[in-house]
């Protein structure tokens, strides 16, 4: 009785969800100290004491029908306005309560700009590896995705595929920086490569190519690392933001859109951008996590916690002979199966209680992510099992038939 | 630079939200107080305190990490559960959390539903006037919003003209009772009948008909009016549930949707639900919310408040010569216009600082819509206001010149 879409969605559900929910199930086995889940992006630092005092502070002093009522769809005009002056303050720009849209989430927010910017048939650019809702966001509006590797081993851009994947169809390209799955950062020369990739090829073709930066990461760095505010690169750049890793909110679904008056038609993209947010059913990003987040915008997680658990678990996985490029940014390994058959391997690993997502499901098959968001105890108790599990792989003693797999 | 699709949105923006803006335009030049705003329905009920006492309860008990993370796309298990017990002690159901899927709000609701069921060109009726947001949601999976005029006066269904509406493309019927923009109520016997209808007409054609029944007004009746419970009357019905007006949550976008297990497919359309909500974008219902309404299942706001608007705003219309059909539930008033041009009444009514919403908003040209989920104050200081008005055309002296609305 359900549609042929959704027929086919429900037959090849994520593969991040399923391990997920996979989680929870072999937890109530093993019990969960036992059960070691890599698998998803749920933060494990907490969220800054601030959160909660700005909440019962909203609470205690704003009239309750306007903490919890309609606004205008693009948000609160005081939060917008907190919001851009935030980012004034930090890059240098000029930007007003126009320029940023409240969305739910940072998946909200790319939803609405590519309901926002596509028309059917239109080209979406994604570099491999990806995240894999990005084609669920574009062709939702009947554009297409246009996947483009990254270099191998570095999984930085290659602007050399970039610009013959270009066609008169590309209507924008997502950036994910810090990305997910690879944890890898773009540096500034990168973004400026791009962006002049950008701006020749859209005088060539006499289009607009949007560059569409996903970037819930930004805040989780390591080692001093800058990421370049793309608003500052190139003019028909949307940031789309959220608060789910910044601060630790993944479930409460708050986030912005924001784009710079240089951005063509802006005030049309502005509007556009509202109307999406109701139409497509979301009316609005969440009321009081939009007040609260105003009056928290210096606050942050903890990243420290972050980089521990990477230097743990990166140098732990080089020891044992795996290969993966060191993260500098988000809180994903992306590392080199140690058979050909991501799949397979991830399979194996289940085996130990280990789970990971198989690199196909971010269109990078050979490879698997861990999600190293949790805690340095839990890393620290899987040490063991995968020594244990790089030992059957590299003593050559695994066969598919002993671990079940198919 | 935007899409085709977005620029027709855009040069046609929601007349609703256009007034709510406009609302806020006039308070700045008149003073709040002046301006006598019935376009939107953003309730004027306080919150039950209860809400305030969950926030901070779980703030205070539960774990950061739990209360503000991921969960499963679908919600909550435990909160899901809470709500199926709730639905189930009321409606002599047997529900569980697998028959409940969170929602952003009941739009969330309602496009994860049409998502789930929809195939590109199959029919959805809607019973006019309806809330003009349906269209969007039906047309974003590729559907055709079918209008079917209730009667007119009484705004109930018209079964005659429902089947003659029916076709082999049928795929659903939207019930919104009680009814946006009317406030009329469908009783027992006139669920029964559509049931009836749909099962012999999905017998006729071997197709599945589903009932999507849109219920966020189901708490706001009077004179103990009882509304019936769907899952009760047809085993194809959807309830798109929210919490947006029963406790006063509207810019929280909270709710759900629920069905039987007797639904064809139910295990399908579970997952569907589930997957739709992640892949339009929402992810999942905002978490601390889902967490608060489980608690608050019990409260409701003062409808008694609304009781009192009603009375006053349309005792006073009917009294000016007005027409309209009292309103049972919600909090609407769906009045005729004085001119046979509901947009230049309209119009005309803003020269008094009056702001409702034209008919043709709904799809029913010669009314207009009030929301009076407002203050009983604001409507007593706009009683003069609505003499004045009605005076102007009653008397003839109305033109379209001397009110510019042109």
């Amino acid at each position: 009785m359900i549609s042929e879409k959704m027929k086919a969605a429900v037959s090849g559900s994520s593969v991040i969800r399923q391990m997920f929910e996979e989680g929870a199930r072999l937890s109530k086995i093993y019990g969960e100290e036992n059960v070691f889940d890599f698998s998803i992006g749920n933060p494990n630092a907490e969220p800054p004491e601030s959160i909660k005092i700005a909440i019962k502070e909203i609470l205690d002093t704003e009239k309750p029908n306007l903490v919890h009522g309609y606004m205008n769809n693009a948000g609160y005009e005081d939060v917008r306005e907190a919001i851009a002056k935030n980012i004034n303050d930090s890059h240098g720009l000029d930007l007003t309560f126009k320029n940023i849209c409240m969305s739910v989430g940072a998946a909200g927010g790319l939803t609405i700009v590519f309901k926002t910017i596509l028309n059917p048939d239109d080209e979406v650019i994604t570099l491999s590896p990806f995240f894999g809702e990005y084609r669920n966001y574009v062709e939702a509006y009947g554009g297409k995705l246009v996947i483009v590797p990254t270099l191998t081993g570095t999984f930085q851009p290659d602007l050399a595929a970039i610009e013959a994947a270009i066609t008169p169809k590309t209507k924008a390209i997502i950036i994910n920086n810090p990305n997910n799955p690879t944890g890898v950062v773009y540096r500034e020369e990168t973004i400026k490569a791009i962006a002049d990739l950008l701006t020749r090829k859209s005088e060539q073709f006499r289009s607009c190519i949007f560059m569409v930066s996903d970037e819930p990461y930004r805040e989780i760095v390591y080692d001093d690392i800058k990421i370049p505010y793309m608003l500052n690169y190139y003019k028909n750049s949307f940031i789309v933001y959220s608060y789910s890793k910044s601060l630790s909110l993944p479930g409460e679904r708050i986030g912005y859109v924001a784009f710079s008056n240089q951005m063509e038609d802006a005030d049309d993209v502005a509007m556009s951008l509202s109307i999406a947010t109701r139409t497509i059913g979301y009316v609005n990003a969440p009321s009081l996590f939009q007040r609260v987040i105003a009056k928290c915008l210096d606050s942050e997680v903890d990243t420290y916690l972050y980089k521990m658990n990477r230097d743990l678990l990166y140098n732990h996985l080089v020891s044992l002979g795996f290969s993966c490029a060191k993260p500098e940014g988000a809180f994903y390994l992306f590392v080199k199966a140690l058979i050909p058959d991501d799949v397979a391997f991830a399979a194996a690993a289940k085996k130990y209680n280990l789970l990971i997502v198989p690199g196909s499901a971010f269109g990078c098959p050979g490879y698997f992510r861990l999600a190293y968001c949790t805690s340095y105890e839990k890393i620290e108790k899987s040490l063991n099992a995968w020594t244990t599990l790089a030992k059957d792989f590299l003593n050559e003693a695994w066969t598919s038939k002993e671990f079940n797999i198919y």
